[in-house]
């Protein structure tokens, strides 16, 4: 066997049909009606019995002749003789002659002789006060066809007929169905014992602790796939973490492929996976094929280890989940005889320009948001606005760029570029995805997490306070959260702020006396820094630009000076941490995060944090909530802070 | 306290409010990874680390200094020495100094020193066979950027940052971000619990044997609304059928109520399961609302039972459904965090006037189906041709009026009627429910039953024969089944048909030896018939006109000599079935009836079923699908019948 990657490429339609070409069927389950709600029929239903079963009263009152009552209304009623009484659950012991009526309550056998009944609001005892009768009489005053106030045998599910066909998938209402049939037990399709199994010595189980110095990460995919697995109609089987050693990697591959339908390995693309599973497959299965044509996905395997279809995911948790999604969940849910979700496509249009062209097909993931309101467009079916389309990309290695996503959109390999505005299918990554009602990017900050954990729906990016600026000229997000100065105009309306105390976060008890500034700049203290994006650098590279100037030192100077100022870190409490782990003295941050993890705190100073709004937007009505939660917190539009 | 029903309805608008002042809420669970799809996040959960925990190489290739590589292309590559490897999962024993590389694996931390890569593709050993450089050396033919290649500490989730919300229902791509996160249990909402108690003597669980003689019914409500709470989010208990013993059902009320959070009863609207729900209401709980003014359910109860929150709903099953679907399924859906499903509403144009005019709230349960293409409105995003609405109403005994439907339109009070062709919209059962692509009515027959198993989603209606042609004039259905002699002409094509034999079905063996229609005029013989909107009976009577005329009898007396001809079942089987069970010597069926029954047969003759197309329709794919596999089967359209 060859065992290097095919040099050719496979076309996506012929992946698809590789996949669909693996037995995936998992048999036949019975199931009980408690569980069988959402299961596949395998075969038809006919109904073995009439419902109801018997001529039944559907309300309270009497039963009788219909020809007793001919001509009888509230003026001129009929007068019956009272034969008897049937109660629901009762076998009638009476039969009606003329002139005969029986007392009977809903869902009671219709006596014989009875061809119709009539409701006891239209019915007086002739016994009453006025004494116009005898008793055991009564007055009908209505008069009723044959078959009034009756439901016949049969006439809801009669004998014989076909209750559910082959396919269906059960409904509560179903159920409904198959109780009143009496039955109680059915035969459905089993659901695709689906095995995964994550190979790479650097995985951790999440719960676990995990190494970073040793390059330790925690299993992405394993939990991943299983979950997307049972969202496909499938049943997911974890097998022990394989590592990287190949005779652990082998007997966990051929365990998963005498135990399922389907075996997924993930990470398995690497040369020494590949290997392992090569020879796996030398060993009684089959490689049907290697590579495709699709990005994220191109390493993807697919074939047949003994008895069990095998797909072999690429490591990267972006790459595993888009391979899936694309080409191994439709087998699944095909295999479980689910249909393809309906309604789970939105078209909406690109909010910029995307460039590509690898002319590989590309599954692209992207978040939506809806843009400004158009009253003029506007009506009960449509949503107000355009849906705009951005991608979310992270990287491939990156799990945020599907949890930050909506859906995705498949770019065609000749496709080069997608113009901004150009109208495209998303199909999100299940019909009960909500996007976003607002969409707010920027500064990671302790008071806007607590105020985003108050609004339904939102999503927010941590980007730090110069991307978020960028992406709200651009005009994707809704707010823009920006702390410190803002070196460049922009046109958005502020809808409130408010300040934090930012400066040096340093060991509990500050046991290098760490007072300011001038400690970094004049001592040997390790410094952690931030990034140039977020705001807090930011306000420290104004302050130390303000002391150049006022020193008259040159910048670069009093930046070489201090152990660290090049190395910024990109997290929000990262500094703080590295100073728990004592790698550094001091770390950029905020006065919050230095009190929440129990560290001490040197001031440098305070700087706003504010809320921009998209101009375009002031009118979505999640705009307008936050605009009102910020009055309400007294965190008003800045003036102070903005003209700095 | 006052036992009677409240005089004045509440609205429904009230009966939400009240049921939304409930408390249903369920606490708190903890769940692993593994269970916690779906469910619904208590409380935000922040990064407590770097996503990932170091900078890393995100290919397979060389780690080194950006600077080294600067002016490096494929014609001049750069020369670095190779001072070491690290692969994933390892800590790097190396330390890069200018001019130095290290091999490194995808995944693994870049080495102190370097702070960019390059993949292995654009680097050659240079110790090949060129040999123009030392052992231990590697050309690098490109130039890059410091961090190219690598991703940093934090670059996919930063400690501190917000991860996700208080609300958020987990979705397999969350479940990435919480292994990413080393997250192994989070807190979810607590399942409202939801206990189910049936009341009723005539009640019996399905799987047990079913008496009609004593009209006993299958409990269609306890399993149907469980499946409704689960669809919802709740997690159902069924307690044992209460009956009717008031002694029993008071206390299997109290256990539901200490052990739930809601306590829904069903048929406890009867005089009887009133009293006994407001003596325990009286002993500690409170009555807040009884009737509300809507059809079905009007005699809904709401209130509480000591610490359970209570819903009465009404015992028909459509009446409980619609109740349970509009007032109470939001309820717990609310508390389970789950928010409405989205996407579950449709727009159409009823198919017919339907009259309604009661002054009440109705909820009208509706089918759907597509009417014909209409290419000149179709696009990519819209189904072609309009979606028609027809109400599905077998009365609120019926279990089918709501397994024969896809959804429900809401007629406001004020609504007198709604004209055919109004655009109304429909609340889909649920996101999934896909609208039948195929709607047939007409006869049950056993061979358009076999049909209808290869159909992908086609809903049959077994109306009849005769209601069938009415319908299909109305223009509702795509096709019809006809089976026997047509009385009026219709402007349909038909489609395709087959000859079935028709007759007597009597008893194993033919014990009383009918051969024929004279038997049953002549002879003290039991028949059984079926009623005029069979084809089978249409074509009986049009034997019996036949008979008359030939011997100069008068129809009606040939009529009135048979024993059993003027009572006419419904169910295709019954007239069988009622000879199975010695009700009857004889019953009007099918020959095909007859033998899967093992019983005898006496043919009388032979008639075609008809499949008529609706003619608006004939474009419709699955119409072409149904005609191509009638022409398969040999069934082509007939020529000797249409003249009937």
């Amino acid at each position: 066997m060859d065992r290097k990657e095919f040099r050719d490429l496979a076309d996506p339609a012929e992946a698809h049909e590789t996949i669909a070409s693996l037995s995936l069927e998992a048999g036949i389950d019975r199931v009980s009606l408690e569980d069988a709600r959402g299961r596949v029929l395998v075969s038809r239903l006919d109904a073995e019995l009439d419902v109801p079963g018997f001529d039944r009263a559907s309300l309270d009152g009497y039963a009788l002749r219909a020809r007793d009552t001919f001509g009888a209304d509230e003026a001129d009623p009929a007068r019956l003789s009272v034969a008897g009484t049937v109660h629901a659950g009762q076998e009638p012991d009476v039969s009606l002659g003329e002139g005969q009526a029986a007392e009977i309550s809903t869902g009671a056998v219709m006596p014989d002789g009875a061809d119709a009944m009539v409701p006891i609001e239209r019915i007086d005892a002739a016994n009453g006060a006025a004494g116009d009768a005898a008793p055991g009489t009564i007055l009908v005053r209505t008069s009723v066809a044959p078959g009034d106030n009756v439901m016949f045998a049969g006439a809801d599910v009669a004998a014989g007929e076909r209750a559910l066909g082959p396919g269906a998938r059960i409904t509560p209402r179903d159920i409904g169905l198959l109780s009143a049939l009496g039955i109680d037990e059915i035969p459905v399709r089993g659901r695709p014992r689906v095995g995964i199994v994550s190979t790479g010595d650097e995985l951790v189980r999440p719960g676990e602790d995990v190494d970073s110095a040793r390059g330790e990460i925690y299993d992405v995919n394993s939990y991943t796939i299983a979950a997307g697995v049972e969202d496909a109609g499938g049943e997911a089987a974890l097998y022990p973490h394989a590592g990287d050693d190949r005779e652990e990697m082998e007997r966990v591959l051929r365990t998963a492929a005498d135990e399922c339908d389907l075996v997924l390995s993930s990470g398995s693309t690497s040369a020494s996976a590949v290997d392992v599973i090569y020879r796996v497959i030398e060993d009684g299965g089959e490689l049907l094929l290697h590579g495709v044509s699709v990005k994220p996905g191109k390493p993807m395997l697919v074939g047949r280890l003994s008895e069990s279809a095998y797909v072999g995911l690429p490591g990267y948790p972006v790459s595993a989940m888009m391979v899936f999604r694309s080409f191994v969940a439709p087998a699944i849910r095909s295999a479980a005889g689910l249909p393809e979700p309906a309604a789970a496509r939105v078209t909406g249009r690109m909010a910029r320009e995307e460039r590509y062209g690898e002319g590989r097909l590309r599954l692209m993931p992207v978040g939506l948001i809806q843009s400004g309101s158009d009253s003029a467009t506007s009506s009960d079916d449509q949503p107000e606005g355009d849906t705009l389309v951005y991608p979310v990309d992270k990287g491939s290695g990156a799990t945020t760029s599907l949890a930050q996503a909506d859906g995705v959109v498949e770019v065609d390999p000749e496709t080069d570029y997608l113009e901004a505005g150009e109208s495209v299918t998303v199909q999100l990554f299940s019909p009960d995805v909500h996007p976003p009602a607002l969409l707010g990017v920027g500064e990671d900050d302790p008071t806007m997490n607590r105020l985003l954990d108050r609004l339904e729906n939102a999503r927010y990016l941590s980007v730090g306070s110069r991307p978020a600026l960028r992406r709200l000229r651009d005009g994707v997000p809704d707010v823009a959260v920006i702390a410190g100065p803002i070196e460049r105009a922009i046109d958005a309306a502020e809808l409130g702020g408010w300040g934090r105390e930012w400066g040096l976060i340093v060991k509990p008890g500050n046991p290098d006396e760490i007072e300011g500034l001038s400690d970094l700049i004049e001592r040997d203290i390790r410094f952690v820094n931030r990034t140039n994006d977020s705001g807090t650098r930011t306000s420290l590279d104004r302050l130390l630009a303000e002391r150049s100037h006022d020193e008259g030192v040159a910048r670069n100077d009093l930046e070489d000076a201090i152990d660290g100022y090049g190395v910024g870190l990109r997290a929000h409490e990262s500094p703080a941490r590295t100073v728990i782990a004592s790698d550094a003295d001091a770390g950029l941050g905020l006065a919050e995060t230095a009190d929440r993890l129990d560290l001490a705190f040197v001031p440098l100073g305070t700087h706003r944090v504010r809320l921009l709004a998209n101009p375009d937007r002031l009118e979505k009505p999640e705009m307008r909530e936050l605009e009102e939660m910020l009055a309400a917190e007294a965190f008003p539009p800045g003036t102070e802070f903005q003209r700095e």
